[in-house]
């Protein structure tokens, strides 16, 4: 078993486990020792729509499982409030907005930039990802899932460090096969490389089934899963007797309750398969979101937080974010201080057995001392948000600004006041002048956009600031 | 003589001449009585560094001659604090940023701008120029001096309306001959479509010989001459002669100061050319510039207004601004509502028999009814400044407000504050917010940006607004 050096050490004596984990993780992870990394992406859903987040109508009682082994963090951030550019600061560890990745890679954008065409929207290539990193660190990489980092071949997950893929190239597609896969060329299942082939049944149950046939099949290497599902994207797809689950709902809502129960059910058959291959001990299990629900599109809820996907408030930044790691992590408590999705690629790397001073700079930092106690201090004084290269965020301790186009800058005080409630811009402007310089200091590093956001969608989420208050 | 029917209607009773003028204006200009048009454009000049703006410092005895006998319009705007945007707005009567023309057309801009190579960058070819609309009414056109509008063939002077072209393509270039011109390909003097040869003397200079013989060249035809002067834009070169004549002034604002009067110097050169032709009654004469001085740079002063050139403060974007045009319009009096660059297109094409209503949706307004005094309203209510599709200004009646990237937003009333000393944003909350949503709301029916301006011009810019104060 990979994890017995690690066990030996806690059957010592007391005052010796302390030295022996700083050893074990200063010097010597024997390579056989490498923790599996499992990361479950959820995509789009509120930030208050899980038992464990409170909520009292929608059930995930796997992932509330999850969470009871957990260290939950209670103030993740992802780097973006869309999809793309949060999946490319994930995948990366570096906020994308540092090489030029400010909006999301769709159509959308690509007809709002001149000279390009959605093909040539992707993660740029220069950029390294955490398969890539932990592929030479000796793991088998896997993605199932969504990809959305670019639809044309050169962009593909098996370019970008991964081993293994299943899943769709593009950001979201049906929950069903389609009957016409050859008219959605970007949205098709796709097996590795090209081999295209329409599933059966619910997307999620099959992700599933794949992510379980992943884990029995990779029981004596390390490994990397990065589960991305679509769900709770749109389209409002789900299975008719998960529906019925939740007769005291209606509408959107029930069908979304439902696309998280399937969510939830896949979430405990992939954990379920790592426990029977007595892989659970050692490996870390992160689950999280890759921004805050669009209540608007899939009536997910943010509660108690303002905002939605879209949005650089909390409700379209912070997400649910739970890490698991039996034989290193402390379970079932919270970690309070911000932390961001940028910190995953250090983590795992740092876990791998990786040396992060290698790595070229990072926005992310290696989570694990923090969540063990073991550092007291911020992860992150300041954490920045940019989108379309003009509006843009700063959490710097717990003060926040958000620089926006149609409005003057807001002030929070997020320790004070998470549901963004109270502007406090009149009361500290010189808390806001101080906050205005810094992002604009860090803007001014930052790389030119590689593609536009279309003015439709600047001004479309600028309406969303006002329709969720 | 052609303004000879003119005349005829001014013989008449006083009764007669108000109902003459006005079927003469809608609907009996005679091709021969079409009125020339001169539009003499510096660039980089500062607010104050002209007689008739009241320097006493600097000498321009023949320009300030020219203001006692025009509409000298004390509120004028460009529509860019930069070269290359104002000219773009200028050329086509269209704010530039509703084509995507937000920052200036250099290196400097194609390097920050992926996809792009220098020769991509110009005013692009789906728009069309006073130029292009002039020649239809039948006049011969002209470009002496700085074109800036793309270095490229296709975007070449004589592609878009002009028939004849003596200057350069680039935005600047020595006032002296290159010794290795093939080294400067596109600030090469050049002559029509390359015929390239390098000239003798001092530039400003050769461009007054160009500008007369040009205008005795053309005395039987109408013509419009758009004297685009490169001074006084740096390099700082200027006449030993015309710098002895300042001995009290030192350093870069001696030499600005002999550039100055070289300049004026030409401008007498042509006026007096003019007159000889016998057709200055019936001359549209207008002399402005192309955005606010760069104190930084070339040492011109903008006194007493704010900010310089790269600015949206006023010292950045109002310039001194002549109309002189002796058959219609009083002399020696000051125009006192804000007018725009923009108005040059319609206000030129209207008199030359052009239909507006034919033209696509400009911003300008023809200019002449309110300079006459025959319209009193304000031609524009509401004018807009957008920076490198970040940074934008609105004026809004005498209301003014600054969105800026690193610090809150500014409101001044230009009117009871021309030197923008006193920022009102405290104390007018509301009237920020209505102007940061009009703003805003004009910006997303605006294009996506053709280019982009690089970080460091958006950071450098930025501390403009502070070093001048």
């Amino acid at each position: 078993m990979r994890h017995s050096r690690h066990f030996l050490f806690l059957s010592l004596k007391k005052g010796l486990i302390v030295i022996a984990t700083l050893v074990f993780q200063c010097c010597l992870l024997p390579a056989g020792n490498k923790p599996n990394i499992i990361l479950i992406f959820a995509d789009d859903a509120g930030f208050a729509d899980f038992g464990f987040q409170g909520s009292k109508y929608f059930k995930t009682p796997h992932i509330d499982v999850l969470a009871s082994q957990s260290v939950i963090a209670t103030q993740a951030y992802v780097s973006a409030s869309v999809c793309g550019p949060s999946r490319a600061g994930l995948l990366t560890g570096i906020n994308q907005a540092r090489f030029g990745f400010y909006g999301n890679n769709t159509s959308s954008s690509a007809n709002a930039t001149r000279h390009l065409e959605l093909e040539d929207l992707g993660l740029p290539l220069d950029q390294n990802t955490i398969a890539d990193y932990l592929k030479d660190l000796g793991y088998v990489t896997a993605i199932i899932g969504k990809w959305h980092m670019g639809n044309a071949d050169r962009f593909h997950p098996l370019q970008r460090g991964f081993d293994y893929f299943y899943g769709m190239r593009e950001g979201a597609r049906s929950y069903w096969a389609y009957d016409k896969p050859e008219e959605e060329p970007y949205k098709r299942l796709e097996r590795n490389f090209k081999q295209f082939r329409e599933h059966g049944g619910y997307l999620t149950d099959r992700f599933a089934d794949e992510a379980v046939n992943f884990i029995e099949g990779h029981s004596d290497s390390p490994f990397f899963l990065y589960l991305s599902f679509n769900a709770v994207h749109t389209p409002m797809d789900a299975r008719e007797e998960d529906i019925n689950v939740f007769p005291e709902l209606t509408g959107k809502r029930s069908i979304l309750a439902a696309m998280t129960l399937a969510m939830d059910r896949a979430v405990g058959r992939v954990l379920a398969a790592l426990g029977e291959a007595n892989l659970a001990n050692n490996t870390i299990v992160v689950f999280t979101n890759d921004n805050g629900g669009p209540t608007h599109s899939n009536a997910s809820s943010n509660y108690p937080l303002r905002g939605v996907k879209g949005t650089e408030l909390e409700g379209g930044i912070r997400v649910p974010f739970l890490v698991r790691w039996p034989n290193r992590l402390p379970k079932g408590v919270k970690y309070e201080m911000p932390v961001s999705t940028l910190d995953l690629l250090p983590t795992f790397i740092k876990a791998g057995g990786g040396n992060l001073d290698e790595l070229p700079q990072l926005d992310g930092v290696d989570l694990i001392p923090y969540l063990t106690g073991e550092k007291v201090t911020r992860p992150h004084q300041t954490l920045y948000w940019v989108y379309s290269y003009q509006r843009a965020a700063i959490r710097d301790g717990d003060w926040k600004l958000l620089r926006l186009m149609d409005r003057p800058a807001e002030l929070y005080n997020i320790a004070e006041d998470t549901s963004e409630s109270k502007n406090l811009a009149d009361r500290y402007p010189e808390k806001v002048r101080e906050l205005y310089k810094k992002l604009f200091t860090w803007e001014t590093q930052n790389q030119e956009p590689l593609f536009n956001t279309g003015m439709q969608w600047r001004s479309h989420s600028m309406e969303l600031y006002d329709t969720y208050k």
